[in-house]
């Protein structure tokens, strides 16, 4: 049986995308796929939790700002955040679910570029413009994409991800499922590899 | 100048408890000391930031059960949260500025039987007479302690500190302060080693 990976993210969270970076290789070495779940943590912390956004919240705002700079230095990323504020993951989610029902492969390129593009070039993945330009750059037919995600499916299809993944207990960004457990942030990517290597035993 | 990390934390958190068995080791390796700072995460999280306590918050609580159990399990402690829910760390922390101000080993010998007794034994720290019968394993005068305990200068010390901790940008726990900088979380210790080797070199 194929083992895989849940990967659940909100492009909008650098912790999401640190763990972009690491996951494939991750479960490469392990014999895992990894399935790839963007979706809005703002639904999970705000409605579900009662909670506020991070950058919402006194204390927390100045020192995410801290804490990703030096993850980033550490992982030689050349984060740009002048951008980021205010900007939501929507339009990005859709298409990348767009692309997976048809091509998994095109999908996961097409994240890891909404990925760099906000948080490396300080793009805006808010733009449908951006959106646009960033399907052109990837096997897929882009008008097509751009009417879909004009329609009340792309919206619905976003939304039953996002509930899905909050029944199965899924908050914040980066969150993985794997073997029955729970790994929340990309601080847990060492755990998580543990686990998986002691259930592969 | 000695190099000093500030190590906040409060007794009713079980990474403030891990972290706790890890810091004085980290510090010691590098030529720092530690000033250890009991505080109430409760202010901090509801009062200046909005939040709910983690054991409050949907979806959070469940994952935290899961987190500290894998945590416990690689570090070898045979964690017991049979008697947590409903604690608070108040007279703990009391107790501890008492011995802290006459006698600093006495205040952190202190300390680490009240994480013992909360974590490892499922005691009751929030009963005046567990904090008694710790305070009678470390050198000071017992009954001088109590009396302190149920003063108003007693708890005003301990709410100096709280407000304190927070102007300095400190909330959750463990929360470390070190060359200016801040360092969330028992998962950070790495990161902390990492910048205080950068910065001594």
């Amino acid at each position: 049986m194929e083992r895989s990976i849940d990967f659940y993210f909100d492009f909008i969270s650098p912790y999401g995308f640190f763990a972009s970076l690491q996951i494939e290789e991750l479960a490469q070495k392990h014999g895992y796929t990894v399935n790839w779940r963007p979706y809005l943590i703002g639904v999970a912390v705000t409605k579900v939790m009662g909670l506020k956004p991070n950058m919402q919240t006194p204390l927390k705002a100045e020192y995410i700002m801290q804490d990703i700079r030096r993850i980033a230095e550490a992982m030689s990323i050349n984060l740009n955040t002048s951008n980021v504020l205010g900007q939501h993951s929507r339009h990005a989610a859709r298409a990348f679910y767009y692309l997976a029902d048809r091509d998994i492969q095109a999908a996961k390129t097409f994240a890891a570029k909404v990925f760099d593009t906000l948080w490396v070039q300080g793009g805006d993945i808010t733009d449908m413009a951006t959106i646009e330009s960033l399907l052109e750059t990837v096997e897929c037919d882009t008008p097509k994409a751009l009417d879909w995600l004009q329609s009340d499916n792309s919206k619905e299809r976003l939304q039953i991800e996002v509930e899905s993944a909050i029944k199965k207990g899924v908050f914040g960004s980066p969150f993985f499922l794997a073997e029955g457990q729970s790994f929340w942030g990309a601080d847990r990517l060492p755990m998580l590899e543990n686990w998986i290597k002691t259930t592969s035993a």
